[in-house]
């Protein structure tokens, strides 16, 4: 992360200054304001605003006078309900704010999930920075053997080095010749939408983001998923922490009831009824497709 | 509008209760927190909770590191612009929630506005209150003669009485009803989602409302407009002055370029070229059906 | 259902027209075109028109220049497969336009869908028929004594009758005045805009309500669920007769891994891998709490 | 436009098949069914399926059991009502689905539109193709002096041969690192998701996108209109020649009452009143901006 002495003297500047209000205030979410979390090498993730907490759920979910809360214990169990039973749109009323710094390619899957209001950085009107993502030596990994969609073993030495070596050097070399288009030293230059069509998806855009709670976690579970690109589940995983913070007993529903749990087929609920009664079901006798019986599988065997 | 005591203590807690926080805070709209503004005879709008001002719109648009904002004149101007050019995302970067109590009829046209969050109150869950919209003498008007979707003339004296009297006796009856079927006194109790059906459009339903500021402005212009139904416009008149406290540069901008502008079509704007240039345009010369010249008549008519 | 004579000629006459085109054709899905399906007592769904297919649901997603279909098997596992981890775009890519009467109390609930496109029969502009939904005599259910939000058993006889006596002489007065409020016999005639509140909430409405395919398997996996409200469910389960006609192969797979699945939490997974290794696993092992112990036990007890 | 001979055959053996249908046929879409229109210098624009027509729109605002058509005059008058006073439901009961294919940083643009289906080529799972966009010389422009956004004359001809030289050599290099990196020839091989950040952003990509008519008309009015990037706008003129043969009714009522049309302000409004009533009106008097006063003219001015 590359913050200047101006950039971080202006985030320093907002955290300190504090206004009463009269509105909810999530304590732990007030701690994350601001600040720019570190994400890749040159990334972050801050909070610049957020409306609500757990007891807003409550409020919502119960169409409340006043807060809405009555006990603690009694908001985490109608919160736990809520979730259990896919009742989202309590969450939908906990809204939150960060800007965040990506590479292209991470933002153009980010963008996919549409339930979200965005302001990106326009590469029309200004001129991006020189900062390239570089994969760190132990994230440059083959192409899956087993999974079209994903990343296997690391690469060994010297094809990692080669790979860096070459991802730096176009990057340097786009980003020189983009600079050379747009310069109006001795030639008229050229605008700025066509230049930046020059650079590769590894050049860092930023971007103000706002999403609901329940869209949120949508964007966690698939994206905080272990089958995720490494480069986005990192965000998602920084986001994770922010939203523990701010809305705990949320989170820990989400944590139980969507991110640790699992859907089961309706084969699987036969067959896991059948292996409790004692049967010894197999791939064959399951109704599942190989592919489908390795998940299975997975899902059923102890943790180690 | 009928608060309970203890409802009016709960608003009044809320209000009296502040907290810091290092988040945008705007003056204007922390007086109106809570607050119940009456509407119709048993309705009302209260703000619950809001994310940002026009600076936060600044902000957003320029991708800032800190508050975004630079003069305030120099905001203004920016915010104009992106009013003036259609640049809607910078305006989702505000959010409002509204805690609104309305008639059924007048919910079913609001619901209409479908990027939105809900929440209402269950009928399904909880018992309804005997509350009905009873249209004030001066509301209550015939079909319009010349629109089929409005209303015309105020009703006579003794028609608009016996309309009263209508509506009052069968909301009576519709809710007798409803208790009746519902009591477990000396029988089981029809089951709720049931007796509800029973229940007349002008009864009082509520709900929490979220909406960014783009489409609270689109609910707005469509809704505080002179042709939306009285019954609805009167919810969306009140949410103007809110907004205007809100957001003071973003709600002078929409009063400038929406509600108080003008769609010209084609056609309409190359009559004004002629008649700028001093032909006397005629319907039959404008290229436009009847009913459209009569709308432009009325536009570029003298306000008298 | 009520058509009259001239609606079924419309319907039979739009059955019968066909002309060629080069898009993709769904034959199970034309023999249900246009054609009234009844619900309720005076409800019913038609399709009025439909886009794409199985084959168009890989063809998206594996953005063909052809058909993009390979053999059915093939289509097939992708389908599945897409269903199984949540790929949610392809099957988007199908949409289907229906039009459907149904109780103002159903209607209400089924707005709650989003993500659709509506345009509903207008009672501010034209006059509502008298019809209204009155239960089946084994359907006027009583309070659930277990759940808040749901019906219980069915009422007794002499209850039963007193219920649907109620509902029938309400709706009939309500209409009766609604009639003589909008007359113009002798008097102005009040609004329509205005007449329609004292129409109760099981007079029925119309709409076109147009879907993808996606969100139409969201709104079926809750509408059709046991636990949703009965009025509504009996018009999810007549689309469910039709979707599988149209996509047999996409609504194979919603039916094993949405409808006929399950989702699990964490301590649900947790608890299914210590039972099947032997642990003999209770509530206050489990980590449940004890609503949550009998939703799992009820999942993974054998069907009787 | 570079489609492999298999490819084009595909395409022909799609438009000559045909079925019987019973839905909607518009004649004037059927004829473009499939065929790709060339974009740009590697891109096309071509439509898989489509639902709906003119009629269509009337028969969902009127709610019909049957085609909902009347007289031709009479469905055009209804459709331009519809259309000038933004009852926009209607004209979503229209779908279409495209196949695009387009350079990134058009893509980028693109999928702003949040409100449709998309389904893109993945460069997790596949190969991208060496294809990328080189501006034909008359469209390197230089970055506009007036408009941060947007570009300004055409660069003189040493400036731009240059400028091309630097695009098509970067754009080579790029794609042979990408080569180099995921091949697994003598080693590992990269893989895709992590190669692919070193292409630019003048790669070209394809995706399945599926819009209703509104949408789609908001965003031929953002992308037709001549502040648009020119390689976004090229795509939305040629999706106009499409819509204009598919729906001729909306596309004629769209064209005069939208894309040819004007917002006004208030202030504009006032303008032309007291113009039209004789006054001398000057920017001064006008109450407008120094900028929006130059737009105004340029509104009110005959055209040349």
């Amino acid at each position: 992360m590359s913050l200047t002495p101006e950039q971080l003297f202006e985030i320093e500047n907002q955290r300190s200054q504090t206004a009463p209000t009269a509105r909810t205030v999530s304590e732990g979410m007030e701690s994350h304001l601001y600040t720019a979390y570190p994400v890749l090498d040159h990334g972050f993730v801050r909070v610049i605003d957020y409306m609500g907490d757990d007891a807003a759920i409550c409020q919502a979910a119960r169409v409340s006078y006043g807060k809405g809360t009555k006990s603690v214990q009694n908001d985490e169990g109608l919160i736990r309900y809520l979730m259990r039973h896919w009742h989202s749109t309590p969450f939908e009323m906990c809204e939150i704010k960060l800007h965040v710094k990506l590479p292209v390619f991470v933002a153009r899957q980010w963008i996919r999930h549409r339930t979200a209001n965005v302001n990106e950085y326009s590469a029309r009107y200004s001129i991006l920075d020189r900062e390239f993502y570089i994969p760190a030596p132990d994230q440059v990994a083959a192409q899956s053997a087993i999974n079209n969609q994903g990343r296997g073993d690391m690469l060994q030495g010297e094809e990692a080095a080669r790979v860096l070596e070459i991802l730096k050097a176009d990057s340097t070399r786009a980003y020189d010749s983009y600079e050379n288009m747009i310069s109006q030293e001795g030639q008229q230059g050229l605008a700025r939408e066509l230049a930046r069509m020059n650079l590769p998806a590894n050049i860092y855009t930023q971007w103000y983001w706002k999403v609901d709670l329940h869209n949120l976690f949508h964007f966690l579970r698939l994206r905080a998923d272990s089958h995720a690109q490494y480069e986005i589940r990192v965000y998602a995983e920084e986001m994770c922490k922010i939203v523990a913070d701010w809305v705990p007993a949320a989170y820990q529903a989400f944590a139980d009831y969507r991110m640790g749990g699992a859907q089961l087929s309706a084969m699987g609920v036969d067959c896991i009824r059948r292996m409790l009664a004692g049967e010894a079901v197999t791939q064959d006798s399951s109704g599942m497709s190989a592919r489908e019986w390795r998940e299975f599988e997975a899902l059923i065997k102890p943790e180690t």
